[in-house]
């Protein structure tokens, strides 16, 4: 449709028509065809209002986006069909491995196409719009939430946050090309600053901090045409985000130039009520309407409340026309007025699982598994005597945190892939998600004393990852540290897989594992992904985007730290006067960008390359050698260090990083090109420049133990 | 001397002599007497900028004051004294408890005591100034220094800081009332909020917060009449506090209106190299210098830079004046220029230990012991056989950080108190600071087991709490946990004595023990204060002006949360979607506000009287009544809701506090009397101000449990 129909469209609508496309509600207003029992019921809504709204969430099947897309059609006046959207956040109904762990990759390329591939089984099933990427900054393991992020680096979050993008949505027009879907970006902002690691909670930043770390992924989404920005739950300047007018109007339009639709985050503008920020429905509507919330996803506060707000305020009508054409202009983008059926071929009514879409999680689940220790114990010898430990063992809850289409029977468990394996393997684990009982334990030793390599199967729920899955402690739950410390007597040669949703608290346990292999939840074929790595016919590619801390005291943490007046350094380590806890060390235990492979690399011949030409870029080059016998694949990381700031910066910040392969023994010359502008950072009057001064370089393969490689002057 | 003579002053003065009024050095620099040996060579000084230093930090004695003043003046070319400064925090040579117990008393009057009595002792040591009060806001017991805090509330921080000026200060003339140091408010600002609880990190915090928690305790220093000003360590928006002008002269002397003299915390201007944002101890100098900092602690960039810097650009030749002017017009109002020995006459060049002093610190200890659970195991029955056990018993380490005047030896320990007792006492202890051996845990549970009642004497040392003594673990260290665990084995009548300087996590041992008192680091008179307690010769009157947390991973943590949009209520305590951990209550264990007694105490007859006139004071009314048949003193706390607020306010804060005594069974009314102004709040423009609506009111005594009595409108 052309966008001057669009306007005569929107023309044509009364208010409350309008106020309707602003509305967001569940498939189960529609389960009694409009009969007002349950749902609609409580909310005391009118049929008109059910077929005039403008869009619905979380369907199930292609089935149900039928029905209600065809009964909406013919009951409501203007026939405006309905945008149908959902939370596809690590894949549809083939499940990927979760989003910290994709980030783990740190490969955009892989990342795009997980998007990508998600995108057909959500199109296909009906879904026009997925929530997601989520681009929240994060340094807090505390906050469940950190499952669905690109971990705690700013620059690696923002470049994955734009991939996510292009995965789902594609270049080319939504309309002509339905196996996309349009990308929602959350959520804005500051969500994952909660105070104390704890969902929902209060968050506080500075400006400059929000600019220099916060937005970045957000441009990043809407530079690469995210058409939905979701609103977060949590306040911001005191000023919950939902009713945050200078945020949304000055910051996210006018700064960020964003120029497609605003939602909520469920409920939220109702919870304006719960933060105590607006007195009623009507206060809560008024305020996040004016904030520039367009789409208000499942409350009734704009459905009752807004249409009386516009005809007491008629100034308010042009800001609702601008609302309702962000609404309609999406509707249209995605072709949705010429097939209101977009993607729903016969056909395809039921998504067909493709063989290609599993292989594509096999190998992202290789890619994002990170190796964090091995003492030589992995991988596996071929008829080599393994027992496999635990709850997670044969476990099929492999999926984590926002997985509701895929169906974990469908999963592969790590007990069934090693089982494909040419290796002696015994068994023993428990329901997962139960306490370890001392009568399991018993057998435990049993089984693992008469073993070559004992693999303990370990780690989190689905439910204790995730959204509203905070802790206040990060070691394994339900005694499981019991398990590897009565093993680690009868048998030292432990190799410890973990299935987790964030970095957890390993230093009681790091000494007793000769191995540790981070799984995270890898999704539907974790367990042939990770029979294949154990067994070494792939070798674990995944780095840590997120650091593991020492202790829950150490929260919340990031690489990135600033130096402050009083540094800890090696010289001044036996001091107290410094920035530094008595009882652990500053540091995390595995510090982000951390993981090995089954081979080791070493970095030679570094040399800085100043530009013949004022304006070209510098060159970072390095010799990479694998040392060992087998091919190896590493990520070379390069990180900075901005010497003298205007305002305090990072004692060290990735720049770029590469995943290069190496043959057995080869050696490969690499190099990073960098200009001044990638040094720029936000200065005190929130400027993006770089000033003229020295930028120390590290090279290496972890944030904390990449080294000095020399200066340059920019 | 008359204002106009120190601005004739200052126009004899060469650029080089004002800059040296600026530097504020130790006494080391005199040691042998301007002879270019020690720190002097490590400076390259010459004795000509040492005879024109402004003032010195941290002398011990009478004597050495005398002698580096009279030197100084014999060798200055202008004979403008020294001003002498030091760490007066809580008490000079007689000790007084922490000030986070200070603060646990909710006595504005205690404490003023408690500093006018310091200021004679410090005085007469020739002392004109001492660094307090400590005005940080604080919520994160990690961080050591909450020990010199006055705990998480703002306003019974901003009241009790006011105390200590006042007592520091008096009101009447600093020249002519020689008993009297000046007051140095610090640490400007947000040291307190020190990420993840680290001493010295970075600390980011939004406008709204700064004004709203951060301010109001300097607010009221100012207001007091604080002298002067110390800047803070940390980076606030980005910037050091120490070279942040938008800080310094936006906030401290516009809006707060300070007149007085800023001076840096030790060596801070030197650390803005280390904080990168000076590239060396010019730019340092220039930075703090503009900012407007105008005496440098105990660095060597004023000393050697500043002068060259101030040469090079005449344009800040007036800032100088105005620095050198706020130095000398701090000597004058002391009366420097007239008594160069202020305070310091023949037959006191020793201080003298008053016994008032020690009565007094005897009675600030009784007021500040917290008793938190009490299950009518205290007070000790004469005659009773008591075990004390631990390595408090007998330990002599009661002071605490920053009492570095005060001897340990002078210090009454708690088996020196307890044996003056009428009771059977047996003593078993073990150095403190050192590890429990299970020997001595044999040995403990054999003492134990005999006794009718366990005291358990344990805690922290001074070393582990206070300054640069941040931890991430805030159990009892040195396994003394385990000491409790095995005691309880064999006698369940414990009582637990802590001492400490921070909120611990008591959450393991807390069902053990059928008493805890927190004892805190109670000072010169410690031991018999905690015996007149125990015996219940007196009653313990604290109540804890921080919550002690349930686990680390709560950290930060204060009473005075926001509802957030998901609040955890009675009613929705078993849904997930709510702010709240899975593993942990969203409470500390004990919270800001508790603290029990002897007796009992019930309110009834709650009241909200609405005034007749307009603009009269709301009374708010209750009846206590005291349940026991033993006199009891208790603090009563008035907390407020303000019901629906422009920025997102606090579920409880508190408005006011009554500490009242009541005779066995006695019953009284109390009012306290309110006015809307009570309820103004920081608004997203900054304006200060209260909103017509409703004001939920809640009446207990503490925080957690205070009861909604119902709500006022204004």
């Amino acid at each position: 449709m052309e966008t001057v129909k669009l306007k005569e469209l929107i023309d044509q609508m009364t208010v409350a028509e309008k106020v309707g496309q602003l509305v967001q509600l569940t498939p189960d207003f529609f389960a009694q065809g409009g009969e007002i029992t349950g749902p609609m019921q409580q909310w005391h809504m009118s049929e008109d209002q059910l077929f005039s709204i403008g869009s619905v969430l979380g369907t199930h099947t292609a089935e149900q986006v039928y029905a209600i897309q065809t009964s909406y059609l013919e009951k409501s006046r203007l026939k405006i069909p309905l945008v149908f959207m959902a939370d596809v956040i690590h894949g549809y109904e083939t499940i990927f491995p979760i989003p910290l762990a994709l980030a783990s990759s740190f490969d955009a390329q892989l990342v795009e196409e997980v998007a990508k591939a998600s995108a057909k089984e959500a199109a296909e099933a009906g879904v026009h719009v997925t929530f997601s990427p989520m681009a929240d900054h994060v340094k807090d393991a505390r906050w469940g939430r950190v499952l669905e992020s690109n971990g705690e680096d700013p620059t690696l979050s923002a470049v994955l946050t734009a991939a996510y993008v292009r995965g789902y949505q594609g270049t080319a027009s939504l309309a002509e090309n339905k196996q996309r879907i349009a990308a929602c970006v959350k959520h804005f902002i500051g969500y994952g600053a909660a105070e104390s690691g704890r969902d929902y909670h209060t968050v506080d930043l500075s400006d400059l901090e929000l600019y220099q770390n916060y937005l970045p992924a957000f441009q990043a989404a809407i530079e690469a045409g995210a058409e939905l920005v979701m609103t977060s739950f949590n306040t911001i300047h005191g000023v919950p985000a939902t009713a945050n007018q200078p945020l949304l109007q000055e910051v996210l339009r006018e700064k960020l130039g964003f120029d497609g639709l605003i939602i909520s985050d469920w409920a939220a503008v109702a919870e304006l009520m719960a933060h105590r920020v607006a007195a009623d429905r009507k206060e809560a509507a008024q305020k996040a309407f004016t904030a520039g919330v367009e789409m208000d996803m499942m409350s009734d506060c704009y459905l009752n409340a807004l249409e009386q707000i516009i005809q007491a305020d008629p100034a308010m009508k042009e800001q609702l026309n601008k609302a309702v054409f962000h609404v309609l202009h999406l509707k249209n983008k995605l072709g949705l007025f010429e097939d209101p059926y977009r993607g729903l071929a016969p056909e395809n009514l039921t998504p067909r699982l493709l063989k290609e879409t599993r292989l594509l999680s096999r190998e992202a689940a290789k890619q994002t598994t990170v190796l964090l220790k091995n003492q030589a114990l992995l991988p596996l010898q071929k008829k080599q005597k393994v027992a496999l430990i635990g709850p997670k063992a044969d476990s099929k809850d492999l999926f984590g945190a926002w997985s509701w289409i895929g169906k974990p029977e469908a999963a592969v468990s790590l007990a069934e892939g090693l089982s494909q394996k040419e290796i002696d393997l015994t068994v023993l684990s428990y329901p997962d998600g139960e306490m370890l009982t001392s009568a399991f334990l018993d057998e435990a030793c049993k089984v693992a004393k008469g073993a070559e390599v004992v693999l303990l199967a370990l780690g989190e729920t689905s439910e204790e990852a995730g959204e509203a899955a905070s802790l206040t402690k990060l070691s394994l739950s339900r005694k499981q540290e019991a398990l590897i410390e009565a093993v680690s007597q009868v048998n030292p040669r432990i190799a410890t897989i973990l299935f987790c949703g964030r970095p957890l608290v390993l230093t009681a346990i790091e000494p007793l594992c000769q191995a540790i292999m981070i799984a995270w939840f890898p999704g539907s074929e974790g367990g042939n992904a990770l029979a294949d790595l154990l067994m070494g016919e792939s070798e674990p590619q995944g780095r840590l985007a997120m650091s593991f801390p020492r202790a829950e005291g150490q929260l919340p943490l990031t690489y990135a730290q600033l130096s402050t007046g009083r540094p800890l350094t090696e010289e001044n380590s036996d001091q107290k006067y410094i920035s530094r806890y008595m009882d652990e060390k500053n540091e995390p235990l595995f510090s982000f960008g951390s993981g090995i492979g089954y081979s080791k690399c070493t970095i030679t011949h570094t040399q800085i390359i100043i530009p013949q030409e004022k304006g070209a870029p510098f060159e970072i080059s390095c010799t990479l050698k694998n040392e060992g016998d087998v091919p190896h694949t590493t990520t070379l990381q390069l990180y900075s260090r901005d010497d003298v700031t205007e305002v305090a910066r990072p004692m060290r910040e990735l720049k770029q990083w590469q995943k290069i392969h190496l043959a057995a023994a080869e050696e490969r010359q690499h190099s990073f090109y960098v200009t001044p502008e990638d040094f720029a950072y936000v200065h005190s009057d929130f400027s993006t420049e770089s000033d003229p001064g020295t930028i120390s370089l590290y090279l290496g393969f972890a944030a904390a133990s990449a080294k000095l490689i020399g200066t340059l002057t920019i």
